[in-house]
């Protein structure tokens, strides 16, 4: 099913919804920012709550009945934190829908609602998760309260994949010079700021530190100048995310700081893929996290050849019980 | 005025608050989280933002108006960030507490109600700043909403201190053995949970990153085993804070893996400092953060011994503008 059939079919039965739960783990946890940061902006009445599974499991909040709706997002839907999840809000009364690339995997089994998505086709089928995530919420926030910029938005869903395509296209030189200047890199930081915070988040814990094993911290860009850039010395490692958008002052200023103290400085910069032409300018900044998140990927790839550490390498993930 | 009058206050002339907002920056925006993350586990009606400041200017929520109560921290009351944040929240009709060390500083000015707390004193006093927004939290929680254990609050509220006094009092051998230890890491991580999930992060950004100029990492130890803990090898160096509370398998489960592979960790345990025997059991989960942001306040000065680095150094923060 479709985002606003989905949440038709929800509303039909539950007029009365109060809050909106994101559930997940990891990249998965981090592909359901852009949503949870598009209600906080825009919500007038409408609650949400941003989980990663296990505190959810552990520490379910007590909205969590039949006033809620909770998304659950898991690629291969078999995270068991994120199934658990699924399962427990169901039991406490919630609706759930399961975002997963696995139509019989676990965790749509767990909902009363899955959007099945593709991934290894291209780049921008990877986007395919976030994207109707944000779009469920957009769907929730208009069909329950309302939204001006719901046409915008709903150019926004439908053309971003054509922005990540034509971006990919142009990036792998770009991609290739960062693999050829980080490759030793001691440790690498990753910023950015409003709907792309948790992008940063993502490449930093997964792309890094999961997948090539390259020490790394990540933190908003916001609170750069209230901590992190204390670490800023001439050649430390930073990769910086910019947004189209209302926070893109914040990823500037932070930008100038590190060109001012000669750091080893990687913009990835929506605006110079012409987001703008592709998505409307009143809805830009949430899709910037996909746009990012695309470009980065080839980043990350080119990365892994230069290193000889493929993306897929592990120690212990899919290797041990723990 | 204390927390409970100040809510009183406003609920004599606002009685549909629907937004609590919390806005800071760095270790401000850390000690907002305990009340984030109560009001996130305890409100059935009542709705959150967690901001950092400049974030709230630039992409300023569509709910804060007269329906909101805005708490904006910062110990010396002048970050402009936060003052600024301050001031957009008044004139959109929302009221704003101020919580900060300098009654006279910009930030009391422009907020309708101030709490000044402690700071120098003590490592309890430190804690007045986590300690009174949580309160506030919970009076907001009690007062509109109602909330059933808060007695419980309260009594925790009024002893934390003693037992944070307590805590520290024992804990220097262990903090120099710490310092001893971790005196050369080339990078450290730090990972929490629930309420103590953003002592980890403010450990992480403030403590080394800004105080000691360390490379760090930080995350929630549920998302640990979803990227971060493929980094694991033996003597990597982890800080790990346990919470007593209902995200204790968490943490528990983290350390059985650092454990396994012979990570080089040091554990700070809620539990080892008998919280519980200062706080009831049904409450200490959201004053674990204090007492352990108190002991490893202890931690952190005697690294900046042993390293011959003082807390207060900076290479760029209060000697440039930015």
């Amino acid at each position: 099913m479709e985002p606003r059939q989905i949440i038709e079919s929800i509303k039909a039965e539950r007029p009365e919804i109060r809050t909106l739960y994101f559930v997940g783990c990891g990249a998965s946890s981090s592909e359901l920012y852009p949503a949870e940061y598009f209600m906080n902006a825009n919500a007038k009445v409408l609650r949400t709550g941003f989980y990663t599974a296990n505190e959810f499991n552990y520490a379910t909040p007590v909205a969590c009945d039949e006033s809620a709706i909770v998304i659950a997002c898991s690629l291969g839907g078999n995270t068991p934190e994120t199934v658990a999840a699924a399962r427990l809000a169901r039991e406490k009364g919630a609706k759930v829908i399961a975002i997963t690339h696995n139509a019989s995997s676990p965790l749509a089994a767990n909902a009363d609602y899955a959007i099945v998505h593709g991934f290894e086709k291209n780049y921008a089928a990877k986007l395919e998760k976030m994207n109707n995530v944000l779009m469920l919420a957009v769907e929730v926030l208009n069909q329950y309260e309302g939204y001006d910029h719901y046409e915008d938005m709903v150019a926004g869903y439908n053309n971003i994949y054509d922005a990540i395509e034509n971006a990919v296209s142009f990036v792998t030189p770009s991609a290739r010079a960062f693999a050829d200047a980080y490759k030793d890199a001691p440790v690498i930081y990753v910023m950015s700021s409003g709907a792309t915070a948790k992008v940063a988040y993502s490449f930093s814990i997964c792309l890094l530190m999961e997948m090539q094993w390259i020490n790394s911290g990540s933190f908003h860009d916001g609170e750069f100048f209230h901590g992190p850039f204390e670490i800023v010395d001439k050649d430390v490692p930073f990769l910086l995310f910019m947004n189209e958008g209302r926070t893109r002052a914040m990823d500037s200023r932070a930008l100038d700081f590190l060109n001012r103290f000669d750091a080893k400085t990687t913009v990835v910069d929506a605006k110079d893929y012409g987001l703008s032409n592709y998505v409307p300018a009143s809805v830009a900044e949430y899709f910037s996290p996909m746009l990012i998140t695309g470009v980065v990927r080839v980043y990350a790839e080119q990365l892994a050849i230069v290193r000889n550490h493929p993306l897929s390498q592990r120690r212990y993930m899919w290797k041990l019980e723990y």
